[in-house]
């Protein structure tokens, strides 16, 4: 088998980003749950992204949310995120939470209303102009919750019209990335419920155009990573939000509900090429930590990340080949599952050190004192959440 | 086949008890849309539900959902539902939205926090003997997120002290009915997720508890007309919440994503005796009208619930017994489905109007002046909803 | 509401395919019950078709599976059906039953392997110029169990490859469908799993390439309305194989599981101009009756597809329009479940005596004495069954 | 943390029985692919199994099948089975490939169909005398593939009527075991589709009356280890069959879908006190090699157990036990994982080792020649199979 060391060097170029909304309190229709210590503003939540990034090496950028991230000066902002050592990635555009959008937005029946959502995308392009981000994410609530509410087939129009708006707009060095969700918060049809739809509307609208991956977004026993290799196959891989699910759409940390299908997921990446910064393929997590600590609950999702990026390298790839191409079922699946169970920890955690990053992570902010600190500093205001 | 007029009688016994919170806000982790005329107080939704069974006959009775719908005087509360006709139900208790109960509240491993939701058990018995109701509804929103996170074990230990607690302090006309839900608000496990584990509990307690059915809290392609036949059977079916779903739990309208599903359970229902006032199986819709009208939300619930009960009525249970015994698959299922495919609307029109109630209650509720009425009157004041 | 008589040009226009293989035995891994009567050649499954069209006048053509149904002299064939007023339609193919395809056919690693498949698509190919038949049909049975079994990327290429041979063999009247299938006999990865990948090799290879859309081949809880308009919209929708199920491919009579569920999809067909015989949209049964009687079950079935076919045809598009554009939920619910709730079976049956059909189709074919007399004549011989 | 040779003893416990049938052929309704070698008679399959356990210590039983395993001298066959160091375990009854079972077996309508599957249950039973057998396992295929087609409130009935004659023939040292599953072959309704319905039934029978828990016989989602947890702590876990699923009831390798599930759930049987020869809970593979080698299919089977039973013994529970309590979620969940990360292989291999067994069960068998042995010896007869 591979040893760790000789796969080190592809590790280097993982790089995962945060979104900034995992810092702010999150929750179900039930309860949101605050806790201490949440940030107030887009700059504490950089400032918790960036102590992310100092004890993992692994998060060097934070995604914005627009408008929960708006500020009215996005020069400084970035400044600021370059003292943090983080850069502004993605932005993710929200058109579900005006009372306009009840009934759709880039899809609604009502050409102002999905004009209004046309100039929302216009002003988070303008965003990542200044921002200096490369990728604009449209993920649409857009649905209906009963049959007959709406016209599915008419929609899809709708939606490809203004699609193209916002696609005619993009920089040169700017791309839009489009999610695709199996239900929620619509209930009866999405818009852009799988990634079959997402795949025709950005193979029509062009190569800026890329799908999104969200791998809490499909129905009960979906292959994702088959969708992986798809996708990648098809050039159209954009991007990931990374999560992890048992039910629905539960967000939960990346690796948390079915580590093996993370495993399969990022081995699908690598042989597909999507991994490290020229590959095209960015990497995001987008969670919601309702219950556990946030900025511990981020670190360890880009440790699970890592911790089974490197297993994925770890496979015997000539090994695997030669057994799948004799038809030994048993011995492929025996290559892929030596590295599922190699223990990497001890590896990664000496090479951690080796960079200068701590052993464990997870201990190193435990023992940092940031928690107590932000506990103590962050007092009054409006915590940051969803504004659901 | 038996004709609409011989099931007349059967379907007299029909009444379904709406819930207070239907005619409150709802929505979604992602936005809850507001709406002209929504009620700020218990009165108003009563007022609602009134207005409801004015039109239809078939919604005799509110439940009341604890602490949203607490009041001073439940006498008082009591008087003024019935100047409008109205019973007050079953009261529904909420250990999901205090701080305390983030990991669990009868199942919580701290014996205080138990205790509390225990207290708040009993609070809602006291506010039963006040109101007259027969039901205590305890859902919980108990279970854990991640693997490892709580004891499994220990907390259907806790939870069986717990509800002994409570169950040995209903009144001798009382009843405890468990509600079970296979996911949400968490996400890995939850405490009550199957109908086995409230029959095993229900069971242990005794004859006073008994299994609350919500239709929407199944894993997907259960077959949820059998675990009614087998509650009926097993003499532990104590009431239903009524709704339809796509995909989780999603909240719709009753009948509205799977009519067929509907038919299927009531006939389950009328086989197995669970029809009517002494049958002892309480029927209730719980819902959200997330984008839809409220309050003919509600009609057209009532009025799919009687529908669909007056189809499985209908059904021809010689034939049909005939058919299943002499191994005719497909005369047996064609005997069923005759009865669904049957159009029991002009009949049922014309039976509401011989009773003095309009034949098209929708269009009766459109032309009423009532919603224009609430949208004027009902200004300023915070509008209920889920408090989440 | 548009009524039955407005809509009975439009009906005139539906033919459904009936495949062979319903006539012969089928079952589970667990069993294949045998029924009496059952054709042991593709002649007797023709004369089982005719009777079916017979009685319905909605079965005008018969699907064959190579090689389940070779014959020496396809010329005779046709004229046998012919003769019976039974046209051969599809042509389905076969690669999952022969000992080399255990690790795939056309996606096999052995570049032998796929060659033998493509000439077995040649072959069929062959067939259907001497049946007149349009479409060659290509199911899949490939893919693998275990992760790490097959390479799942290779395999799409050489899906592709094996494609782009059997295309570019097509006749410039042929047709290819491309069918996909969410798991079985595969458990792990399908190599032809979703639309989404149908669609992107169809979309490859160029305009004669279209996908197939069985109903009963998608993950729990896909919205397969949404499927097909989407298909539609993009020109791509080929053919459907109709049945229904519950679970998995229970591969039940079309409508039998979830009746609403089809007239969803058929009120799609119908907006996206998919039916009728120019369409270009091929409506065909694909089903196992394991349990209940074969022909019976296959009238049922048509039948099934044409009273629904009546009910979306009724939908009052031009009120359903003016509520979804209004925002009207309820409303624009109300007029789709109008017409899913109208009876539209004694109309029909009045139709069908104004054709020279018998009213009840089912009853007649009781009444006929046809089983009787196969059930005395087919004997000895060997049962038509998949030979699995 | 816990060390691997504190967990030895614990280790040492573990016995699991393996089925006859998995040395035979299986399939799907597609295709069953033979392979050389293949046993002709529980003989064969007796030995195949002895190797298995030869090579592991893990399986010192092997489960019968009635009819497809029967000979006509039992005390013969045991002897034959000692002499292989093998015992002879659970036998599996077999209603569902009599055509008078087509309609149900212990549920027919028809008395004498039933009583014919109550005389094969006795049939068993006195089997089990012969073979010293302890348990009787009962999975029943019945259920029906149409809403109508039979009557699930009486089947309940039947079932139990027939369950209690069954019981009561039981000897003193004998159990019965009830299986459920959620689907297959029944495609509308199984007559024991859960946990609830077989834990209603043998509560009502008995303590010698336990249910069966299949990990492949689920619907999706459905969180078995709670399962496990619930009936453990209800006294009513008799048997597990293991397996594992990625959709229906695949039944692959155990561990081989979803290995953190595997992990979990024999967490819980730790945890319930479901480990070892006086737990009362047997541990069983119901398993189908349709695409690999069977006996090594087998030998991997019985491995993955292991490693996975030893990961569950290392969690440390006090630690654990300290997380929970303290609300800890990220720690709780940490001290879990950390047990499932660890590589135990390296620690297995030197324990087998000490106790004279290969380090690599599975490289001892490929070099030990068994298997060409078996393929050159084995020809002529009949290969075992479902016989279906």
């Amino acid at each position: 088998m591979t040893s760790l060391t000789d796969i080190f060097p592809a590790l280097e170029g993982l790089g995962i980003e945060v979104p900034s909304w995992a810092y702010g309190n999150s929750g179900t229709r039930f309860k949101v749950f605050a806790t201490p210590g949440t940030p107030r503003t887009i700059q504490e939540k950089i400032a918790d992204a960036a102590k992310v990034n100092e004890l993992t090496g692994l998060a060097p950028a934070v995604a914005l949310h627009i408008p929960w991230d708006k500020v009215d000066d996005y020069a400084e902002l970035g400044a600021y995120a370059k003292e943090h050592s983080i850069a502004l990635g993605t932005v993710n555009s929200n058109t579900f939470q005006d009372d306009e959008y009840k009934f759709g937005s880039l899809t609604h029946s009502n050409p102002a209303v999905r004009q209004k959502a046309i100039d929302h995308m216009y002003e988070c392009i303008d965003i990542m102009h200044q921002t200096g981000s490369q990728d604009l994410k449209i993920w649409l609530a857009d649905g209906t919750n009963y049959p007959g509410q709406g016209n599915m087939r008419s929609r899809q129009d709708w939606l490809a019209d203004s699609l193209r708006k916002v696609y005619d707009r993009l920089g040169d060095d700017q791309r839009m990335v489009l999610e695709y969700k199996f239900f929620e918060p619509a209930f009866y049809h999405t818009d852009v419920p799988d990634w079959g739809t997402s795949y025709a509307h950005t193979l029509a609208l062009g190569e800026k155009a890329l799908v999104c991956l969200d791998t809490g977004h499909h129905a009960p026993g979906t292959n994702i990573e088959f969708i992986v290799a798809q996708l990648l196959r098809l050039g159209k891989l954009g991007s990931f939000d990374f999560n992890s699910r048992f039910y629905a759409d539960d967000d939960l940390i990346v690796g948390a509900a079915d580590p093996f299908q993370l495993f399969r997921i990022l081995f699908e990446v690598v042989r597909g090429g999507g991994l490290g910064p020229d590959s095209g393929v960015s990497l995001m997590l987008d969670q919601c930590h309702n219950l556990e600590e946030k900025i511990p609950g981020q670190i360890r999702s880009v440790l699970n990340v890592q911790e089974m990026m490197a297993r994925a390298l770890l496979v015997d790839v000539d090994a695997l080949d030669a057994a799948q191409t004799s038809g030994d079922v048993l011995g492929a699946n025996a290559v892929f599952m030596d590295a599922f169970y190699t223990d990497v920890r001890p590896g990664l955690a000496e090479w951690r050190e080796s960079r200068g990053l701590p052993a464990d992570p997870m201990a190193a902010y435990a023992a940092s004192g940031y928690q107590d600190k932000i506990n103590t500093e962050r007092q009054g205001g409006q915590q940051a959440g969803w504004g659901a």
